[in-house]
């Protein structure tokens, strides 16, 4: 199996258990190592208050992307935490292209860059998310928020 | 009326309008001029490839408490950017709950934090938020994005 | 020793060994188990092209502040990444104050939030820094970035 | 001129006033439109405790190639904030070289991504700023921060 199938292979697989990603409405449109891009069409049950699509709506996208490019080297990987930057807000009916492209990586940790455009190419949001290879949990005690 | 009930009274219209949040499940605890509490139940079409609650779903727990406190003084702020950090997965089934609150505000800008944690108090997530000043759309060709 | 006398000791051991610190002038003004306070006067030399305070500077005393907040439990930490935002600019001359407290800590993480003040008490900028358990380096062919 | 000499001289007029990065003995190796690449050595009064380079100073050459991309355009920008990752640490002696590239540029906003490498091509540190539009300041009291 090449690179590349066996990077679709690993994305596909995590794709068809993400329910969430799923219930968005979110396919899977290209994938090679590193690499990834998916598409999401804004419904009337994401918009905001502003009647815009949810910034975090948004942000699940490229947060989707961001986890299957992490992950389609074939080592597991969980988000550490991520940033956006909204650019311009996405109206109902519009579809929205995430592309990921790997920044760093490395054994333990990964740095991941997603674009957010509408399907004229227009940027809508830039993300960047940060990856570290899976630990079994930790006990309950572990974190003790301050805050 | 009171600044805390001209505060609810903004969220919880801009609440009832938020078809995201609402069919999230997203419920209003309490709101306070710049201090906003809401929670959620995490659903089986919530949860990602690894069986946990999807980060996107969980920033947009944030976003959405963010957005209701930055709008609880009553001038209409949008959300320009934002960073979450991941401290522990949540489960099918585990009421979330977010509370937002303000770290900086000013005529222009503000910036807010909100904390994650379980019912029993654990942290999940650690995001801050920054916000807006509401303006009439720019046309689209006024952002340039080069990559 | 008493919790904040070992915090105050691990801290100065680190500050007398930070020749960075040191040589912008940045003094300590008080610690206890994971919250730290310093100082440093602008100087001419740490101007920008503008005539205010580098922001490169004022990020250097957040992140000394955060440094020490997150190594004063005595356990060797590093920074993994932080963000900052700047709120207003600082002038020639004034005393900038650094406060450091733990949002989050656990085993192997922390979070650690940093606000600057003027001598007035008014905020510059509010910065967010997280830590790492410290580890031996890894090889150097470790983190392979693309970009 | 040619839109590169423009950007060149506007840019090293910005170096010329910038104290701080001079007395950090940052040098300018090039400049277009957007883009700028310079470089910094590390020296013994740049170490932190560790006996490494201070991460402080590591953003500022980041910072500071930042503010010189933002404003190669002409237009005065100034840095609204910024997220640093530090991926490895950097001995007295090395050189270090930051390139700064125009990831979103429009009338009021800009994003800047930076990457910092050794002489090697090692990455050793991944920045992205945020830009706005230089205001006359505001007075005093428009900020109330309330932490």
């Amino acid at each position: 199996m090449s690179e590349t199938s066996a990077a679709w292979a690993a994305v596909e697989a995590q794709y068809l258990r993400d329910r969430a990603a799923r219930s968005l409405g979110i396919e899977l449109l290209s994938v090679s190592s590193g690499t990834v891009q998916i598409a999401m069409r804004v419904r009337p049950d994401m918009l905001n208050g502003h009647g815009t699509c949810h910034g975090g709506i948004v942000f699940t996208l490229a947060d989707t992307a961001f986890g299957y490019a992490c992950n389609s080297r074939g080592t597991a990987m969980v988000a550490a935490g991520a940033s956006i930057e909204f650019l311009a807000a996405s109206s109902p009916g519009e579809r929205l292209i995430a592309t990921a492209t790997e920044t760093s990586r490395g054994e333990r940790h990964g740095i991941y860059d997603v674009t957010i455009r509408d399907e004229a190419g227009e940027v809508r949001a830039h993300f960047r998310g940060r990856c570290a290879r899976f630990r079994p949990a930790a006990p309950p005690s572990t974190h003790q928020g301050s805050t």
